[in-house]
């Protein structure tokens, strides 16, 4: 039988959390065998971890080190250990993802049976259980919830001078940031890096934006809060302008627009995310903006159309230029956008659940463009 | 010459975040070839990685790929840009993390040669730079301010049968932990898994607590947030009882206390941290708090005296089994803490600077165990 391994943190490998529901600071280590789970934890971890863990078994590893000392007279920890778990689970051979850690794979592989198997580790929080739906929709609706937050202040601010003004304060992307984090950290998610991009600022899409907003200019919000109680992820993106748009702004939002309403009607089981990928670059290029370098940077669609999302914000399926077959269960996120380093940004992204013959959207807040 | 090599996300390796100043959702790949520092990147990030980094130099992934084709006719994508490396850049060898991905390494290492040097990759951010302990300065005030609104909290609130009360509402866990983690985050940072662990809930040191907090109970208070600015970090805990401890809650804060401030006088260069692990589970021991296994759980000192502490909340180096040789510039944590299944927990924990000469406490707050 394989068994499949795990050594890492669950903030850096999120299916150790799925597997047994135990959160903590420090790495520890997992195995599956068939359908028995177990972890092998420190002294400070291994009463929390059997009360409030899922793992069938829990270990401490100073009982198992004990019990190596016995079993072995040479050898490394590692080594031993894994010779140990084979003996004790029959394992043929041990199944572990592609990050685990190269020193400990290096000191085992020439012993010990080692494979690599990136499908499986992708695969096990591809399609959502109920319980991860139930609360990925919680998130949704916080995340739409901070956004209309943002949406409601942006309104309501007074214009002077071309800059905005809330509360008879500047409006900064850093003021309405934390205005948006604070939001939702009240109601139980927390936010980190939310960007609000004004003008040339949106034209780095990982760019968080600085300074004063200003009227007229092209404002990228994009928020991406979990739920502290599961670690749940939303993420969402609305682009607007206070005031009027120009042309030049209103035909680069529609083309996004239009855009991305194409792409979540091409959205169900079995549909190509490489297809999607190529359609929307199809789709700019006919708009005219295709993907080109210039002087001041590239501009155009510099990035992939979506990700997968759930316990972590970036998880499988990539929805880029690798081909992965959609599956009904499947959360991803839809983000096209158009970038231009003398303009700005705009980007319009929404979560939606691939059903059996279409898809649902999980996140709700009007695509208005200009605000008054 | 060797070149470093790192492949991942900022936030699972910072050094990467240290080599280049460059944060980042998903893996880029950073290259150190003697004082040079090099990120290979994706075209979503090129322009802003070019823009705020601080990377010698930043090249596409897609640019690599076509001198890749032009070079190789065979070979898989990590062979051939490895080999592409070594060639341009005359690397004798790839030195990389423990945590390097195995499957990258599996993939090379028959052809490349790749070592391991851990203590090169923990030393890139032990001892800390001006900018560093600036940053780290800033976060410990923070940190101690958010305790210290906790500790007013818990002292304006009232008691009615056993319970606390604040403002009228029950003070739960969860209430008190929303309170400093807003609080923390209207002043620039993000504080998350914040313990506020009760009575029992105490006795597992990551415990992060619910319910309604109790008078007359070991309250332990564990507040740890990075900046949202900078990432760095301060950790820092507090163990109150509101209202009257009992002499037994009294003799175990005692013991702690003590441990604390002896285990402080002992910190300069040179000390090893695996003598302060011993002192502290010896020093327990005389006060007749051994490690011990009882049927409810372990009770005892039952983790490590401390840990490193900067863009990483654990970072190197470790306080506790294993000998380490501290140095001026370290900063580390000082958590003695005793934990009993049937009572709870105490734990006090402050960040401190190694000097030339012995430490300086960089969190400073009052240590009183009971609240009136």
């Amino acid at each position: 039988m394989p068994a499949y391994a795990i050594y890492n943190t669950p903030h850096k490998d999120f299916n150790l959390l799925h597997w047994g529901h135990f959160d903590a600071p420090d790495a520890y280590f997992a195995l599956k065998v068939g359908e028995q789970t177990m972890a092998f934890v420190s002294e400070l971890e291994y009463d929390r971890c059997r009360a409030v863990g899922t793992f069938d078994n829990v270990f401490l590893w100073s009982d198992i080190r004990k019990e190596l000392k016995k079993r072995f007279r040479s050898g490394s920890f590692w080594q031993n250990f894994f010779q140990f778990l084979k003996d004790t689970y029959a394992v043929e051979r041990f199944v572990v993802p592609d990050d685990f850690p190269a020193a400990i794979y290096a000191e085992i592989s020439r012993q010990i049976p080692v494979a690599f198997d990136a499908s499986f580790f992708e695969g096990q929080r591809a399609i959502k259980t109920d319980t991860d739906l139930s609360e990925i929709r919680e998130a949704c609706t916080l995340t739409a919830d901070v956004l209309k937050e943002a949406i409601r202040i942006l309104r309501e601010s007074a214009v002077e001078e071309g800059v905005l003004y809330f509360e008879d304060e500047i409006l900064t992307s850093e003021r309405l940031r934390a205005m948006m984090e604070v939001y939702c950290l009240e109601r139980g998610g927390i936010a980190d890096g939310t960007i609000v991009a004004c003008g040339r600022d949106g034209a780095y899409p990982h760019c968080v934006g600085s300074g004063a907003l200003r009227a007229g200019e092209l404002i990228v919000i994009d928020v991406f809060p979990y739920l502290k109680t599961s670690h749940f992820y939303g993420d969402m993106t609305r682009t607007v302008v206070k005031g009027h748009a120009t042309s030049e702004q209103k035909n680069i939002y529609q083309a996004v627009l239009d855009c991305q309403t194409a792409l979540l009607e091409q959205l169900r089981p079995d549909v190509l995310t490489s297809d999607l990928q190529t359609f929307a670059l199809r789709f700019f290029e006919q708009r005219g903006y295709g993907l080109k370098r210039t002087e001041f940077g590239t501009e155009g669609f510099i990035h992939s159309v979506g990700h997968g999302i759930g316990l972590d914000i970036h998880e499988y399926p990539s929805v880029g230029s690798k081909p992965i077959a959609l599956k009904p269960g499947m959360v991803i996120t839809v983000e096209p956008g158009l970038y231009f380093p003398t303009v700005g940004g705009v980007r319009i992204e929404d979560d939606v659940l691939i059903t059996n013959d279409g898809c649902e959207i999980l996140t709700s807040c009007d695509k208005t463009l200009e605000l008054s």
